[in-house]
């Protein structure tokens, strides 16, 4: 304790199994701890096009437009719909959860109008109901997530895109979830615009938003009648600095670029085809195992992400107590459900550097031991005889 | 060089002299380097409560809401405006450097009117060209810059706090400089809303938006008829996250909160009057010692803040080629000009774990020097004369 009454700042150790942040690689943590240079530094400069150039490879893209917003996930998601909307444009928007929701929310402020497309949760949206929004005719930009984090739910891309790109509107694609852990080829897919979160599957520490935008989709801004609604998050400024004309419009947040930057070059390195076998191969196998408990996942099959899974709280369980259970006995966090599924559902995230073997072991025997607190019943042996099976089966599911 | 045709992280060594982002305390690295924990933990819930009533210590203020927003200082400012403003208000911006002018083109664009009262680059606002642009009514809210990083112009607050007070409009103060390294007493001059950046006198690394809002100004966030422009900057939401409810708004950039709590608590264990008093002795040696060189201050006499000092470049001197000089020969970093002073001044600071005595002989020893490579005359020994003897004099000035 010292004079501010504030004591040394010491967080518990945590085995990160929530739907992000996950846990950082300790040449992640040592990169946030190099002393930071000036963000018009040339050597911060060449720092910023390794980490732009490094972000093109996880969205396997050639978009010139690609940078990491100065924010968190949910600023890409707010970047890529400001930057593309104005008042009276009409933006199809994809609700299956709680991050489709998001969206309407953040279009309705630009002043545009959100058409909703509904699939319920748990579900994949339905391309023939985009299909049938899109007849409408007035759709200026497609906007859909790709894993929904409320539920698991991995949505297939490219039919949806296909249609949108048939009716001249744009794509955008909230891979907050699914980057780095699943393929999300944005220009095979022909998507316009996509964003993530840094503290996901890429492994940094949260609080950079990877964004990529098409040449369609900077075309469509250089259309704008109307500036951008945020002077923070408007593109044509952030691309002058992280373009070449470097010109000042914020302090680029130099730590967690160096992290990001780090983040993604062990990726790279490990491989995006390994890392999206490891994150397929244990999702696989955890979902076995909880199944295996005799828990139901809200997300349909065939349409399960492999890096978040949520599963239905059973019948007499109460989830918090069921979390408070793994954290103060085996410091594992995993998050209970948003939205409708909150106080119903329990999601268990398996991304980045938390994706690893010995994660889904603890979290099925400890899941167990704090279900079984409650009178739930569920053997640890057939749990992991189940993920054990999956894993040798790898990608199956 | 790995796989991944990107080598090690290795910013080159630099003593940060810029106006920010400044050193970093190897206390605050230390932080930045724990490993992370979920935004929901109850170790992070308690690691912000912390971190809120330190901010609070650093505006001096009582005020409940009080949160670091996940962004740079400038999405402090966004924060701050587009709360507060919706389409059809006036907001009265003082503009006198490139941050005022920033204010104007956020304020823009919200849909309010910008009322700008100008003064000259280098010198303060007039009290009474604010007082007579409020006798035109109708203000909803006053803007000014405690501390202009572009010239250094030191502004006062409370007589224009006073007179917007008078007239029924809040006052909306940008601290991004000036807090941690001059008063900022928001609730004695009854300011309204203020934001500040982590990176500058405070110590942290650049990604965090210090921000506090008085009673008032919640009323009238509260009196809102459309919704805030901006999801992600949305205060009502983000105080739901900070303050009691807990609820989930955004992943909140869990390693810069360690860090900012730690330079906040560093900052708390030297004492706000001893830091203070830091900024203010070492600013008025350095400029002391920059003037016995024969270059003239940007900033008007009287109204010169101790944490950023501009110098315009005497005739003859390339400001680009200087900056090169100091950052390849010393691996110091000082700032060129904004805006109307772009390549006609240098800016040097001196904020958080920068202000040392050491780095006010370094810079004034190494400018010199890289003055005279390019043939104008400076003796050091003056200038370090000068600059010891007003360090001795203490805070006069």
């Amino acid at each position: 304790m010292s004079d501010s009454g504030i004591g040394e700042l010491r967080p518990g150790e945590r085995v990160l199994m929530g739907p992000g942040p996950s846990a950082l690689d300790p040449r992640v943590l040592r990169a946030l701890a190099t002393p930071v240079v000036g963000h018009l530094d040339p050597d911060f400069l060449a720092i910023m096009n390794d980490t732009r150039a490094l972000i093109r490879s996880a969205f396997a893209t050639d978009n010139e437009l690609t940078v990491a917003m100065s924010g968190t996930g949910s600023a890409g998601m707010e970047t890529c719909l400001v930057n593309l909307l104005e008042p009276g444009d009409r933006a199809l928007v994809c609700v299956n959860g709680a991050f489709g929701q998001r969206m309407v929310d953040i279009v309705e402020r630009t002043g545009a109008e959100a058409v909703v497309v509904r699939a319920p949760w748990g579900r994949v949206i339905d391309p023939a109901d985009v299909e049938a929004a899109l007849k409408q005719g007035g759709i200026k930009l497609v906007a859909l997530v790709h894993v929904e984090t409320s539920t698991g739910v991995w949505q297939p891309v490219e039919d949806i895109a296909a249609l949108a790109r048939a009716h001249d509107a744009l794509v955008v694609l909230d891979a907050v979830s699914s980057l780095g852990g699943v393929p999300v080829p944005v220009d095979q897919w022909q998507v316009d615009a996509a964003y993530s979160g840094s503290q996901k599957c890429l492994g940094a520490p949260p609080g950079l938003a990877p964004v990529t935008m098409s040449p369609r989709a900077r075309e469509a801004i250089g259309r704008r009648r109307t500036k951008v609604q945020s002077w923070y998050l408007d593109l044509t400024m952030i691309e002058n600095y992280w373009g070449e004309a470097r010109a000042y419009h914020h302090t680029a947040p130099i730590s967690m670029v160096y992290a990001l930057r780090e983040a993604l070059r062990i990726a790279v390195d490990e491989g995006w085809e390994a890392r999206w076998q490891r994150h397929l191969r244990l999702g696989r196998a955890l979902q076995a195992g909880l199944e295996a408990m005799g828990l139901s996942l809200v997300a349909e099959e065939n349409h399960r992400a492999p890096m978040v899974t949520a599963v239905h709280v059973p019948d007499g369980v109460n989830e918090a107590q069921v979390r408070r259970h793994l954290l103060a006995e085996y410091g594992l966090e995993i998050a209970g459900g948003l939205g409708e599924f909150k106080g119903r559902a329990l999601r268990i995230g398996l991304m980045g550097y938390s994706c690893q073997w010995r994660n889904v072991v603890l979290c099925l025997t400890a899941l167990s031991d704090a279900l079984q607190a409650q009178g739930y019943k569920a053997s640890v042996d057939d749990a992991l005889a189940a993920a054990q099976e999956a894993a040798r089966a790898g990608s199956a599911g």
